[in-house]
This record gives structure tokens, sequence and C-alpha cells, in this order.
């Protein structure tokens, strides 16, 4: 493949109501390492198997929910030209100046159809406990809490889904890969990948403009989600749903909310996607199967609480 | 991403000694499905989890190795794009007419450095049995075997490594992700991508040219890797070494012979590759460890045997 | 230990509505295999890790439920000896004559005051293709469906559950490993071990008699009881629920039902038991948590149906 | 089954060249609790999922190696029974009082035939962070390094195997549950189970009397013989072999070394054993499939390497 354009999803802001015990959930029980506190209040957290600085950003706030999502191009011109693609395509993009986020480069910001802010960068600093590279060993210092691996994808709720659908794949690029498909054609929830991943960020179609449905962390198998299950129980953390398995993409997962209601998700597996496979189509009729495979039914919860 | 360019490993065709052993071995142990047996004597195999008609060729034959690898490219305007640079690049590339494997189009063949054929090619016909799209179950049948679910890669060992690794990043677009380098600079072992995974091919110093280390297929966890040794241990498949991981792309391997002595490799796990990644070095004195990360050091077999 | 009394569940025999449906499910599905089929139309059952002929009777009937469970004990003195010990207690033991099952000797049968018949055998003829033992390889054949190992345990409900769980301490020697208790020290639930397992048998109040819960059999690890439950929705099986964990004996668990709609729990893990252990014990305000660790609430179907 | 007799291994005295570097090695890496650091300078550890006070006692030394295994009985009675039986068959039985060790009953202890000092009590100290009972959590705190869940046996090489095999069925009422027999009708290899696991004791015949080969620790997966096989690579804690399967008892396993030289295993699975199965019987010749099912032949310093 031609390694231009969209890499990947490289960082998230939401919004937290209780810095302290954010950052305990995310770094204790989630597993991410805190990089900085810094004095805007703001707090940066990266995985373990992640180069970059950082890809979770907690902003301490009235209400939980998502600032932003930021995907790395492969190129301060990729940067160039996407910001001249989304203009042209009737989307005002914004220039935010570097270290607006310690040790990030400049982004273009913009808001998609069904209300999210969208960023997207060319640089970031590397972590300096990042992933070996000389004679590397296989981590550092052993993974702790979930061992999640690196911050994976974001689920955003909101109308106008066909749209941001139609912006993701034309302007950005993005492959869509999956999708559940209302009997006259609409989408209901559209699953987009600029990878060899299932997904890299989903849409799903509700009234309310900009709602956070989740933010996923990958892991490494079913026994770690089921490990992580073991410590949601054991800690009283909230749990939506799961250990369960998703129709669409095939990922092993469980669901839970961190201390502000901010759901999280930390999964496994999910297919392996070339843009020159078939998407994969769902009827609405079947979403039970398709949201989770083993219910074959949908949570109540998990369908109305969003942040 | 742009979805452009070489796309990841669609074929290998192998050359057995007894085509029915052979077929046993892939169908049978490893799991792969019977597509076609033509009249010229090739078997044709694929993985469940794959859309394109075939992945594997078995070619009766009096010596066991490897025929050729193919690259499935995004496009036939690519499949031009990539003749004609690989002509400019000084290596001629041969025209084969689609058809010559059932259900593959045209094909763009050439000989790297190492020794090895390559070729590209941009169409396939799809399976009718390959993985479902109109709400998908997670498979049609229950895998079985070694319940492998694709062709994932090909180690090849011949000279002018470090002219082949180049043809490959300058030529194909391929990113060299890890690198076992000799003390002046040398690649002694590199491995490649196209995609986001650690590794699409790979080729090792040796001074005999176009040699076959082994392929790979990939698993979806340590758990099958396991199951795997179970079925070979208790069908005395020639094993050559493993349940182990290596340094080298972190996979969790193991390592056995067809009947006819080529190497097969299955596999889980591997770190996922972007190409803003750091590139992974090792130095030949910590070969051991990069190979085999548990034993850390090597297995003359697995060294000296080559097909 | 002393090894003596009560072994193991030995054999269990339920009722179906649908033989060929039912033989269907726990072969195929379930992964046993078929012994025989007699002429008064039971299907016998084994799982592939069991050295006895069979463990599992499927017979012919209007409704489901079970008709009794069978425990192995260590000799035909033991036979004895327990006989006098149920006659003593006040309870009354029925003898049945060999090869009333075929393969299976004498049996003392009684039934407890939960209203289910419990027998004890001490002799059963040994499986042709049961495990390996001369050189043994792990498994003659490859394990398939969800690849059960054993029969495990069953669970009854009915009432009187502390004359049954004191039956079962007092005359077959079993230990109560854990317990759920109300708030005046009655035993809702009962969980007894004649092994190092957390239970072979477990006891649950309920006001109708005799009513039959589940059977389990065991799994190797978490892994396969994702695969159980990959095979539970790829072939429509009736879930209950799971994957989950439960946080009484602590296995990993999915629950689901056989076409006659008697249910079935595949699982593993669980703690190992000694008789010097402390009992666990249970609040019923806790019952949630005690039942599905994960879940922290009872499923309403669960609790309710019953055959 | 009667739960008499002979219950468990309990404890395991060790010697060790570097207390500190032991302890460090068996908590940090091993993932054991250091209980206590007694002024005769000896290290009392246990596993998180024990109750007793401790099961592992370290004592400084100048060379490697074990002094003593001790197994828990159900009672008192059963200890002086044991005692007279002993003494009754030629073995001269020692009393050690209570409390030589922190928390430890009076002791029986004796010397078998191979030269190993075996020990039994009946009464040790509960410790205080051993598993809840009330209401009890999967565990207390997460499990750290390997995650070992209890000391479960020790392999030990002397002469007289044969003899001292008779003893334990004979004296002790352990089952021999597998072995490895010479042409000659001769024990090679015996192990020996108390309980429903495939061994809690294992005597292989060698020249040298008392001879120590291995203590080993029970895992819940191969997952988790995966996850140790990482740690001993990324600590370079030096490695025996594995991961790979036994034969005999079916065992997932890796062996390696602590900081003195003494081996340990970590291991998952093994057969579950009833005093009704038959006895699995290897023959010399098959030896190398016997020990090490995947690699089919012995590893030289497996054999060699004892303390």
């Amino acid at each position: 493949m031609a390694l231009k354009g969209v890499l990947r999803p490289g960082y998230i802001q939401i919004r937290v109501t209780d810095i302290d015990a954010a950052t305990r959930h995310y770094v204790d029980r989630v597993g991410l390492h805190q990089v900085s506190r810094e004095p805007d209040g703001r707090v940066y957290l990266r995985a373990f198997d992640e180069f970059d600085r950082h890809s979770v950003v907690l902003r301490p706030a009235d209400m939980p929910g998502m600032d932003y999502v930021g995907f790395k191009v492969a190129s301060d011109a990729d940067l160039d030209n996407f910001a001249q693609r989304i203009e042209a395509s009737g989307t005002r993009p914004e220039e935010i100046s570097a270290d607006e986020q310690p040790g990030l480069g400049r982004r273009v910001s913009f808001v998609v159809p069904t209300g999210h802010r969208i960023e997207l960068f060319a640089e970031m600093a590397l972590s300096d406990s990042g992933p070996m590279v000389q004679n590397p060993e296989l981590w550092r210092q052993e993974p702790h809490g979930m061992r999640v691996t690196r911050f994976d994808h974001c689920n955003l709720h909101g109308p106008n889904v066909d749209a941001t659908v139609a912006f993701f794949t034309e302007v950005l690029d993005f492959s869509l890969t999956e999708v559940a498909q209302t009997p006259d054609g609409h989408i209901a929830a559209g699953f987009l990948s600029c990878s060899n991943k299932a997904h890299d960020i989903a849409f799903i179609r509700r009234d309310e403009p900009g709602k956070f449905h989740h933010m996923a962390f990958s892991l490494e198998s079913w026994h770690e989600v089921g490990q992580a299950a073991d410590i949601i129980a054991r800690y009283d953390i909230p749990l939506d749903i799961g250990p369960t398995r998703h129709g669409i993409t095939r990922g092993q997962t469980i669901y839970f909310f961190d201390p502000s209601g901010n759901r999280n998700e930390v999964f496994s597996g999910g297919f392996i996607y070339y843009p020159d496979n078939p998407k994969r189509v769902w009827s609405v009729d079947k979403i039970g199967k398709a949201v989770f495979y083993y219910e074959r039914e949908l949570n109540p919860r998990f369908m109305s609480v969003v942040t």
C-alpha cells in the first residue's frame, strides 16, 4: 500500500468531571501511563505500545463527553492537501497551531455533519518510553491493569451519518468496511477504516449531534478480555455489557464506564480489512446480532447512554 | 491511508513431491480448504477467512521449494504503473496472461536479486465460500485442523538482500519495518511490510539464490499456537521449533514441515506497524534473541534447512 | 487422600422430547461421542476424555428434565456401606440390578429431600475409545464441537435444601464448599464436592421438587468458553447467559439450551478445593455477584426456567 | 471421596545461595508474596490463592537444593496413624515439634529410599491475606509477575525409585498415576497423586540420592504459560525449556532457574485423575515424547542439571 494519507487515530480528548478519579481509572485500571499533567489541568496519557508522546487527553470539565479526536496523517504535505480537500468539500477547516497540546504539531480541525470535531495532524513528539527499537524487548515494563496496547478507535453518535460517511470516504479516503442499513438504504451505523483494521472510527445515527458513545483500547486476546472483566468486577467499575463479541467487526469485547460516565471499550480481534474486500452489510432487523453476536439483542443502556 | 499500490501477499505456488500427501497435510492438518485440482496436477487451496478464490497452489515436482509468490495490487492501473517502475529500476518484468491459474487475472512477474520470482496481480475471482457479507456470521463452517485464517507471508533466503530490500522499498513502496544488521551496516535479515502487519515478506542472507525458508499462516491467538502444537505432535508432523516467540515482529509461533520438506509456520500476534514508526534494528550478535526470543539461540536446523 | 467413597458424578440420564435433535445437539455442537442407541430408544454418550463407557444418557420422553444422576464409588464394598448408611439415615435405598444401562453394574438409587433421584454405582465398563494409556497421545482424535472434556456436575432445584445438603455431607461424605445463606442461616444454594473440584453437585432452593436447572461439561480454558459462544451464536442455539464468570466457584461459563429445553453449561476454571479450606459464604443480598460475577445481577430466565 | 489422609503438598524448603536475589526472583518474577523473614534468615512465601500461611521456604545456604517437602494430612489423628504405618514399614519417623517454622504445627519427618526428606503435618496457621471467604472476590489484589496460583508439586531424583513409589502408594495411600517403565519392568519415572491432580510428587531414577529436579507452581492457562515465557525472556531469567507440553500428565509448561540454580516450573493443565483410572504407562524408548510431547526428545540440560 502506498503509505500516504490518514494513518490512524492518534489522540482523543475527553471531558472528565473528576480529573483525579479519571486519572486513577485510566492509569490503574485501564493500564495507561501518565505522561504529564499540565498547568491548564489536562492530563496526558499513553498506552505502553504506542510510539507517540500521548494518545488520550483528559480535560477537567462540568460534563463528560469528547472534545475531539485527531488522526495522524503521513506528512505535512498530506495535511495541506487534506485541508484543501476539506475546504473544497464545503467544510471549513480551522488551523490550530503547534503545541496547543505538548509535543503536538499544527492541526487542521473541523466539524463533520454528525456534529463531532475531527482533527488531522502530521507531527507528534515520540515518547521517551515508547516501544524499544534497538534489540527491542517485548515491552520495557510489564503491562499492568487491563494491559491495553493502544487507543484504537472511537464511536460517535449524531445525525447525518450518510453525509459524514461520505465525507470520510470521499475527502479523507477512508473505506466503509461494514454498515447497518435501513430498508430505504440509509446508513444507521457506519464503520470506517483507514488501515487494515475493521474500523478506525464509527458513526451511529442519533438525533442529538456530537454525542460520544465510547473510546476503545485494544487488547491482545480474548484471554485479556476476560482479565479485564475480572478487574471491572473486582473494583466495582460500572459494567455496561460483556464479555461478548460483536457481529460487526467480530471484535471480542467488554464495555464499562469511567468515573465521569464516559463509556470505555477494551477489545481484541476483529477481521483484517483490505480495500478490495466486499463491504459487509447488516439489515436493521438483524441489529441485535450485528451489535452483540452472542446475546442477539440490544442492551437498552448501550443504546441510550451517551456523553 | 491511501489504499493504493501493493495490498497483500495473494498467492504462493510451492513444489511438492507427493501431491496427495501434501493436499492431506494442508487440508486436514493445517486447515485449508481444497478449491480445485486441475488437469495439470496443481491443487488450489484457500484459508477460510480469505475472500479470494485461492491463496496456496501446490505443484507436483521432483524437488520442494517455491515457484513464486504473488502480491495483489489495488487496481489494474497500479499493475501497469508497477510494471513501468520495475522496468525503470533495471529489472525485467514479464507479463503472464490471465487464467494461467484458474480465476487469476494477468500478472507481472520478475526475479529479485535474491533469486526469487515475485509477481503482481490486480484481479482474482472471489471464492463462493469466502467470508459472508450479508448479515455475516463469524464463519460459514467451523474452522478445522490448525484453524489458520489466511496465508500471511513467506520468508526467502538468497544473496543480495540489500538490493532486494531496496527494490521492495523503492519500487514497490514497501516499508522496511525491522532489520538484523551486520557491523558494517548490511542487512542480514530484512522484514518488509505493505500493510499494518509487522511483515508481509522477509529476506534473509544466504549464498545460494532462490531458497525458500517458509510460508506462514495466521492464527487467532497463542491458544491456537498451542492447539497447532498438539496437532503436530499427535500426527507426528515433523516439528522444526516452537511454540515460541520471535523477538523480530514479536510473533508467537511454531514451525514444522510438510511431507515434501517445505517449512510451514503458523503464528499469531506481531506488532501493528505504521509507516511513521521507527525502524526496529537488531545487531547480529543478538540474532538468537531476535529470532527466538525465549530460547535466545538459533536452532541449527532452522538456519540450515531450506527448499 | 484416602481414595475411598464417592469419586465423581458418573452418569446423568435426562429426558428429551426429540431424540434425534437432541443427539445432534450433544454430538455435533457440544462435542460428545455417541456410544450406542439402544432398542428402548435411549442414546448413550460420552466425552472424549472420559474412561467410562458413557456419562450422558438421553431418554425419549414427553417432557424434558432429569431422571437421575449417578455417582461412582470406589468399590463394591463402598456401595454396600453407603446403602447401609442411607438406610440408617431414614432414606430408602433401592437396588437396581446390573445392565439396566449397558455396561453399568448394580446401582443403589434413592430420592433426596429436594425430590431428586440420586444413584451410586461401583462398576462401569471402560470405553474402547477412552483416553490412551500406553504411550498415550493427548487425544485419539481431535476434539470437535465445543470440545467438552467430561460431564462435570449438575445443578438441581427443590425444597429442603438444608436437609439435602446434610444428607450429602453426613451420609455421602461430601464437603459443602460454598453456600449462599439467608439471613436466618438457611441454605439458599449449596455447592457440594466429593473431590478437589469446587463442586460436583449443587442444590438451589425452589418450591417445586425435583427440578433440573442444568448439567455442566468442562472445558480447558476461557478461550474455549469463547469458542463455545461462537458455536452457540453461529448455529442459533438458544443462549441463556454468558460468556461470564461465577462468583461462586469462580467458574468461567456460558449457558444455553438443548432442543428440548434442558439447560446446558460449559465452563472452565473454578477454584481447587481441599477439605481443610474454609467454607465460602455469600449473603443473599450479594446473590447477583455470587451467581454472575461480572453482571452482578441475576438474569430472570436463569432463575425461572427449569425442567 | 473420603477426605482423609494426605491432602496435598503444603510446603517446600529449598536452599538458596543469595537470599535477597532469591526473594526478588520468587516475589517479583514468579509472583509469590513474602510472608516473613525470620531471624534465622529463612524467608517465607505464599502464592495468592493459598489459604495456608506459607508454602515456600527459602533457606540461606552454600549450595542449592531441597531440604524437604511437607504434605498436609487431614487431621492430627491421621498424623499419628501415618507415623505408625511409616515405622511399621521399616522407615524411621522423626517428630519435629510445632513452630520450628512459624505457624506450622508438629511434623513427622522421614527419609524415603531415593534419599529425600519428606514430612507430614496436620496444622498450619491460615494466612491473613488468603482467598476471601465472605462474599469472596476473585482475588484480593491483582496477581502479579507470573501469576502463579499455588505451589503444586516437586520432582525428585535418586536411586530406589521402585521402593519409594511402593512407600508412597502402600504407606501414604498415594496413587501411581503414570509411569515410565524400563523393559525389565522397573520404574524409571513415577508420578504419584494424592488428589485429582495428575501428580503431587514425582520420582525419577538417578544414581545420586536426594537430588532436586524442580518445584512447580500452577498457572491458570496456556495463555499464562506464554506470559511467563515473556517475563523469563524480558528479565533474562535462565530458561531451561519451554513453552512446551508434557506427554506425561499433559501439562503445558515452561522451566527456568532461580538465581541459585534451582529449577522452577510453571505450568497449566494436566489430566484430572480418579483412582479408578487405568495407570498410564510409557516405555523408555518413548521417553522423549513422554517428557516433551512437542519436541519428542530430551533436552540434555533437563536431564543432567539437578541441585
